[in-house]
């Protein structure tokens, strides 16, 4: 199932209100941990699967990337990404990330950035971007970390004094789709264990770089205090793998 | 440090009557997955790192190893896979899988289950391993499972009525020594993230063949339908990687 929620006027709204929808990739608590997992981007062509306003895209031309090719979903999304960009060396498609045909060998580098998680297949996915890479081409991407996903509620157990007693896990092993709520609103992702992500990537023939699992670094925690139940589970899973 | 808990009398006669101590293999619950990561074992020079009772060297043996090798820090548990060892082929020695010094490339596969959590510096113990791992050698291991070892507790959260609520996790990115109960006993373990493990194996020079998260088959679940809570949270993390 392919939802579209991205284009749903409130959710869309929302959307728009979050630090990273306004700030862009500063404002995002897993970037530094994303960016440390690229690869030289000089001089490459690159796909951003899920590409929302296109922060990613926009940086990877800062990087000197020859050409970007940034999908989503969502034409709210995509209105917004065109909006925010100049450069003519980035286009925007309006596609499912399940739906991509690109040819073979098109890319040096696929980047995904939090997307993953609301696609059904993953290895089919995996086997699309193994295809579109070229040869030691390079995927990094990022999703919901699987403890964060095992349970729909995504919430702390609390206390009666609404205190963060600790963070609850079930259903780990009953794999695929999840009713949750983002941003006050139904939103259906797909949980996935840490073997499943691994495996479809292997299965699919690449070879992991690296996983990363991000925390809040000492200065973080400096400027926002309340960032240290961050270090209490992990919330973010990044893999960096190549063909 | 290295906690020498299986020469405690008290804990040595309680993990004798854990299931696994008095059947073997066919009574532990992620022997079918760690197996399955098992390489072809004939003709092979074999090292397990904390062999306890010899179960793993004797299986070897049996899969036609052409020689095992047992190391355990406890002269209780070597003198049970003595006694319960008939081949000559099997060597057991009593060193702590930190003190390991064998030459370089003396074995073709070196395994360990259920030990390296612990060991606290787990990125030593890949340095050895791979020093003395033949080229394109196989190191399959398992520990506990970060979402396991992640609180001292270890248990389940409960309601009032004693039912399992669910599985609680907390201090996640708190890597390192937990003071934990094991056959009501204290018993140190370490404590590491999924991103530690992977990364210390891949910066050690190991390529990731395959990471596991074993849960119950239908056919266990059939049998002792209370291995259902088995499916709630991972127990296992196993890993298969080659030099």
């Amino acid at each position: 199932m392919k939802e579209n929620k991205y284009d749903d006027p409130n959710f869309f709204a929302s959307y728009g209100l979050m630090p990273r929808s306004t700030a862009g990739l500063e404002a995002a608590g897993e970037w530094p941990a994303f960016r440390a997992l690229l690869p030289d981007l000089a001089d490459k062509t690159v796909l951003d699967l899920g590409c929302g306003y296109g922060w990613h895209c926009r940086y990877a031309m800062e990087q000197k990337a020859k050409r970007v090719t940034g999908i989503d979903l969502s034409k709210k999304m995509l209105e917004k990404a065109k909006e925010l960009t100049q450069d003519q060396n980035i286009q925007y498609e309006c596609v499912a990330i399940e739906d991509i045909t690109f040819n073979e060998a098109t890319f040096d580098v696929v980047i995904s950035s939090l997307a993953l998680h609301y696609v059904s297949d993953f290895q089919q996915v995996c086997g699309h971007v193994y295809h579109c890479l070229v040869p030691s081409g390079t995927f990094v991407f990022s999703v919901e970390h699987p403890v964060f996903t095992a349970m729909a509620s995504q919430d702390w157990f609390y206390d009666e004094q609404k205190n963060r007693m600790h963070w609850p896990i079930d259903h780990y092993f009953s794999e695929g789709l999840r009713k949750t709520r983002f941003l006050n609103e139904d939103v259906i992702k797909y949980h996935r264990t840490v073997e499943t992500y691994l495996s479809n990537l292997l299965d699919a023939g690449f070879t992991i770089n690296r996983l990363c699992e991000p925390k809040p670094s000492a200065s973080v925690l400096k400027n926002y205090p309340d960032m240290v139940h961050e270090l209490r589970r992990p919330i973010f899973l990044l893999f960096s793998v190549s063909k």
